[in-house]
């Protein structure tokens, strides 16, 4: 029954059902992507190898806005397939979107990819509405991470686009008014798309998963509003996904809290451009580093730099020798360098030439890693010991961007504002966060 | 190793190390394929919502045929991602397509699609050219298979599409030229996206799985050209496909026997448009119904139908009651019901209206099913038995189309015609069965 739970859910679900909360956080994660998506087209080879070489000649009508993309060989525009590729691929390519904490998902990428393509396609569309599948796709996303939590992960799936095709197929369900039935067809053409696993990491392929995910849930909802049959059991059924891709045995309990607990209110955004579980040691890295300044030792003097953490940290992200900006984002010798070494970690110290840099690759070389089960996923130690025998040590209790230390309005409006600047310049950035954000609108904006 | 090896083989392939045997059985899975989608499209919904209702409006530039799809709103011209799709749909529809048994898995649907499409789209490309880079699809997703059989298969993938993307991948890579490491970038995008789960089976996703993974596979040869990164190691690295999708051991023994041992030359053809382990009894029943003419029994007076068969029979195809004429192509009853009523199992006896005759309906319930381990799967006991006491039974030792008692040419052909003639009439699929079958150019004769 969880193919139709779901289904029915989504189905019913009003903007009327709402609550503030629940819309200011739906607000902030598509605030969030927007910025995501136009920073990283702007930043990264990725989405624009995807659009200007390999797949803009296949476009058809170009309904549809590809963010930050104005200089591109389609003018900013594309068929509503195509947006949704690359729109998503932008909002990953530099690992600085939204995360799901329980889940490590990142549930806008997909969502908000697919919806924003096709509400320009097949619009006009309201804010409500809009925001009101957004939700939809967003809770589905979460609600199968949670029901397929931690196995799912462990095995090598990357969560965020193998959960993010279904709740893409739901939230372009939802916003195309499809019915109950018809919505739990466009679950199962979604579901057989599996997309995503972690040896990719690192590589154009893990964005490539979020716009391949938005898109193929997109085309999974067109085709069931069609008629296109697939199995109103797909979740559940022996051979569907649910056991197809988990070997959970409750896997569908998280299916009765949907309307109740809102897994978007636990949506936090990303300070730093890079895998997630670095962050708490990039805290105590730049920490350390303006102390550093304050300090008889200076970096030079630096023998060796000691973190416990997590041991997630050295599964996802323990790339010693990274030889690109991409695979800095995984390296937790990279991030901890850089950190210490400029004082920040920006899409400009996840670079080619920072990854390639000697004062960098040398500080890199010096940094220890111990794990530690008792040292949860937000948490960091970090020692610095100098040459002469002194150390310097910090704690990160919750790591910037946590739950418990979540980014500021004015933070998340800082990040929004350096990564549009990079596509349209400050002064039209400015004016684009000068409008009202409680709506998609902004993007329209932002886009002209 | 698995990947750069694959990658290297399949490069490295030239037209004249194709031996004759290998060439023929390409050249028959090729002209099988080509009447395949040509007769699907024809006959089933899938293909046409797919093109006309849902994705026509998104085509671009219209460089790639449509097999059988003259008359379709985009005139049987589309996109070479969206010909790719709609092809490799249409080629399985009617569950009628190649088969290597070993595997089961349908291996011209996923490559032939893709191929086609971006040969058409790139062209010109000689025959030779095109013949070697389908050889090489092929071979990838059988060593694939072989890999990953039977626990792949046994958890509920469809092991037509996940192979196939990769087949077509490097089908794809093999046809622009790529090199090695560019095919093995390929590799990974393409083995990223698993589609296809058997929840789907009996419904119009079965047959999306065999177009998306043709589609998804000419998509990744294409970023991977274009500079697109994935993993050197996709296949086996720790948290790449081999191990995402199996928990096969000795996962990569088989690619050392590339080139060696010719998977192609065990493909097989399919007599009936329906699940292959139903075909062993389908063979009874029809050699059955030819003794009942001769009987003093009619088939009103049958008491029961008794099978004894291969537990995957029910596994597959155990649909007690089905409800269309995708349902029917698994269903053991109906399979059997209708070779026994009308002495054939074409297209025509797996309709809606043929699923739902009330002789056929009441004809399937009183087939009875026994499995046993020690009947192989290209075999089955028959036996009828009658109000009067009396029983006829039939041994099938091979069923028609398998490696022991393969389809002649003669059948094949007439396979062929029966399909084609459906899209364009018996005068215009003389003429396309009169050219030389050993070469592409067929398919697009029959186009013209």
């Amino acid at each position: 029954m969880a193919t139709l739970q779901l289904a029915s859910w989504a189905t019913n679900l009003q903007y009327a059902n709402l609550t503030t909360d629940v819309l200011l956080a739906a607000n902030k994660s598509f605030y969030n992507w927007a910025g995501c998506a136009i920073g990283g087209f702007a930043s990264q080879p990725a989405p624009q190898i995807a659009l200007n070489t390999t797949l803009g000649p296949f476009s058809g009508p170009a309904t549809s806005s590809i963010l930050g993309a104005n200089g591109s060989i389609t003018h900013g525009f594309a068929d509503a397939q195509l947006a949704a590729l690359v729109n998503g691929i932008a909002s990953h390519v530099d690992d600085y979107d939204d995360t799901h904490l329980e889940t490590i998902i990142h549930p806008a990428g997909p969502v908000a990819s697919a919806l924003l393509a096709i509400a320009e396609a097949y619009g006009p569309v309201t804010g409500q509405d809009f925001m009101t599948a957004f939700i939809a796709g967003v809770e589905t996303e979460c609600k199968l991470g949670l029901s397929v939590w931690p196995q799912h992960y462990d095995v090598g799936w990357h969560i965020t686009s193998t959960t993010g095709a279904i709740g893409a197929a739901v939230a372009v369900s939802k916003l195309l008014s499809l019915d109950t039935n018809h919505t739990a067809q466009a679950i199962g053409i979604a579901s057989t798309q599996v997309i995503g696993m972690q040896a990719f990491f690192g590589s154009d392929t893990k964005s490539f998963h979020i716009g391949r995910a938005a898109q193929s849930g997109m085309l999974a909802a067109l085709l069931a509003k069609n008629g296109y049959t697939s199995a109103s059991d797909a979740l559940e059924a022996k051979y569907g996904w649910l056991h197809v891709v988990s070997t959970r045995d409750n896997a569908t309990a998280y299916f009765d809290q949907l309307g109740k607990e809102w897994e978007i209110k636990k949506n936090t955004f990303k300070p730093y451009p890079c895998g997630i579980v670095m962050h708490p040691a990039i805290d105590g890295a730049i920490q350390l580093s303006n102390q550093t300044h304050d300090n008889n030792n200076s970096i030079e003097n630096v023998k060796s730099i000691e973190l416990r953490v997590n041991p997630e940290v050295l599964v996802l992200t323990g790339k010693t020798s990274p030889q690109t900006g991409l695979e800095g984002k995984f390296s937790i010798y990279h991030a901890t360098a850089i950190g210490l070494l400029y004082g920040e970690a920006t899409p400009s110290q996840f670079t080619d030439d920072v990854v390639k840099n000697a004062t960098v690759v040398d500080l890199r070389k010096k940094v220890n890693v111990t794990t530690d089960e008792g040292v949860p996923t937000d948490a960091a130690y970090v020692t610095l010991r100098y040459e002469d025998g002194t150390e310097l040590e910090k704690h990160v209790e919750h790591a910037k961007g946590s739950m418990e230390n979540p980014l500021t309005d004015a933070e998340l409006k800082k990040k929004f504002m350096e990564q549009v600047t990079l596509a349209i310049g400050s002064e039209r950035a400015a004016r684009a966060t000068s409008v009202d954000h409680h709506s998609p609108q902004i993007v329209k904006k932002i886009c002209l």
